[in-house]
């Protein structure tokens, strides 16, 4: 593409954007908010830099998004560096070493922006994406994929979205099954991309002697009920047992931490994890395709349970409601100091006047305002 | 240098750092609360990108910081885009184009991040800095940059840091003496040289007629009383003493408007500065070494006035007092989510338990908890 086909008219890179006046403050804002509760529930904030070595941003966790990093070479040591695509990994880096003495359970959160090559497709995708979220670190449990999903949940309640839906999935229990089944490579190949597909038919064709509690599982996918009851009459081996067992109680210990949301399980799906060993979520805003967060149990530093939850800040002020904007008010040259301190301490916004007007009215006005001080008392402008 | 000699465990590059939980909440409630501060005054909050391409970036005013830019290769459109080092010249490229059409007085802020080079010094600069700031677009006058300052001086009481100086400069003022001086120059090189050094010897040397004005304004350099009387008696030409007037309109201004603070006045203090063109400001901590900030007047496109100042988050927080942190309470396992809610309502933090131990005392005394809930009511925990 050339430049005179970019789509800003400032000549930005595709999915790389400004965000004005009012976007800006309420993402900001709601940013906040999310981390004020995840404060409050001991969630310590951390806040590793934008920039690592390659081999440290992008060894462990960090190599599944290996190919989304951009690179740098630091003149200073001669090493590459690389952008952050995800601050996950450097959360459990910062767990596994800084804070590796700290008592366990550590419950991290953080908030800053991510930096992803992209897919070359020109002004569709985000390249740079906000992030904030929380790592709960030590603990391996149910309860404790609760209560992340349950910390989410009040956060985003803080900022509005109180409809939630949350798609759990276990990454690891298909191909634990398939591991198990003893099926020839190209039928455990073509098995994989069947299920991928949800093609039932492809499924029975290929999935040998676990075909059936395969077409089972993939037909029960969606309200947490009937996966349940599908999960819970499977005939499975011991390790896909284990899996099973496993989803089944963490969705009943988040619908009894979150009894309000809508739980649904997907228990063949297995594409779009990267780095996680156990339950998976992702979190909606009932009646919006688009994906608010997505977090799951990993291992920190190849051997620390861990599971966490990453809001998207640009994806959740677009599904929260607006609040008020706080009235602005216009002060005309001159007036007293005073005056706008006590105003700004109500809430108000003061818009001071560099000079003298005409009209001041007609300033306040122009300038957006919707009162005017004068004399001391705010003044409507129409 | 090789990474054995990196100075952090966690083999970050040099220059880089990780904020952990302590520092990181403090810098994030220090800078919502500056941010918040100028909100008040109607700086509408925008927030361009991490990364923009090489020649809008490190264009205009940008040009001053392109040595101190990390450039990347964007593989969608083949072109060279830059990291930001400097966040101002990005909110004078939007209030150029997307806010071109918005009235003046036009008022932002922004906080982020930017990335520099640095200069090779292994550990000693930060590479990452923050910037929370202010952009007054439009006016052009003593009362703007009084202004911008005294929001700014606001913005520090807010977070603590109520005993500020400000340093007020005028760049353009010795090169435009200089330049009506008609010295030969080599005269002039030697004679910015010696200005620099503040060597009044060697600008006697070479100041030809203007050594004397010159010697006079570099003695009287400090508190402003002085620093003025010096100014107002000195013999300058017309354009100087155009720059001369304004200086001393802005710095009184400024102290009419900040009527506690210190300001210091150094006349020819030219260096430092880059794409400047009039009253320029760095904030310190009375007592600290440590810039908190700078700032000054400059053209916005190359056409527009403006005026802006900056604060470095990392800095303001190493000089403003910590305040406490709120209580931890630890919620035994299985303790009702209403007593949590409550708790946190109150401005507690919760820190829940997630299975039952022998001690529960001891279990909060582990978490750094200083209150255990117990039946509904706050045992504290010695």
């Amino acid at each position: 593409m050339t430049c005179d086909q970019l789509p800003s008219p400032a000549l930005l890179p595709p999915g790389f954007i400004d965000l004005l006046p009012v976007d800006a403050q309420a993402e900001a804002n709601g940013t906040q908010a999310l981390l004020s509760v995840f404060a409050s529930h001991g969630y310590e904030r951390v806040a590793p830099p934008l920039l690592e070595f390659e081999d440290t941003l992008l060894g462990g966790a960090g190599a599944a998004l290996a190919d989304q990093a951009f690179r740098l070479m630091d003149p200073d040591t001669r090493r590459m560096m690389a952008l952050r695509p995800d601050i996950t990994p450097q959360i459990a880096r910062i767990a596994a070493t800084r804070l590796r003495a700290t008592s366990r359970p550590l419950r991290l959160s953080y908030a800053g922006q991510t930096v992803l090559v992209g897919n070359g497709t020109a002004g569709q995708n985000e390249r740079q994406i906000g992030q904030a979220g929380i790592e709960l670190i030590g603990p391996d449990s149910a309860h404790a994929d609760a209560e992340v999903i349950g910390v989410v949940a009040e956060a985003l309640a803080r900022v509005g979205i109180t409809d939630l839906s949350f798609d759990l999935t276990m990454p690891p229990l298909v191909p634990s099954l398939i591991g198990q089944a003893g099926l020839p490579p190209t039928a455990a190949t073509a098995l994989m991309h069947a299920l991928d597909r949800k093609d039932a038919a492809a499924v029975a064709e290929h999935g040998g002697s676990i075909a059936d509690t395969l077409i089972k599982l993939l037909s029960a996918a969606g309200e947490a009920d009937q996966a349940l009851a599908a999960l819970q009459a499977a005939d499975l081996p011991e390790v896909a047992r284990s899996f099973s067992e496993r989803l089944m109680q963490s969705a009943a210990a988040i619908r009894a931490r979150v009894p309000g949301c809508q739980v649904t399980i997907d228990p063949v799906e297995f594409r779009g994890w990267k780095y996680h060993t156990g339950v998976c979520v992702s979190v909606y805003a009932l009646g919006s395709q688009e994906e608010l967060g997505r977090g799951g149990r990993y291992l920190c530093n190849d051997d620390e349970p861990a599971c966490g939850l990453t809001l998207r800040p640009n994806a959740v002020f677009r599904a929260a409601p607006r609040g008020p904007h706080p009235p602005r008010v216009y002060l005309p040259f001159g007036t007293d100091e005073a005056v706008g301190r006590i105003l700004r301490e109500q809430g108000h916004v003061t818009v001071a006047g560099l000079q003298f007007h005409a009209s001041e009215e007609d300033e306040a006005r122009r300038l957006a305002c919707s009162f005017l001080s004068r004399n001391g008392t705010l003044v409507p402008v129409t």
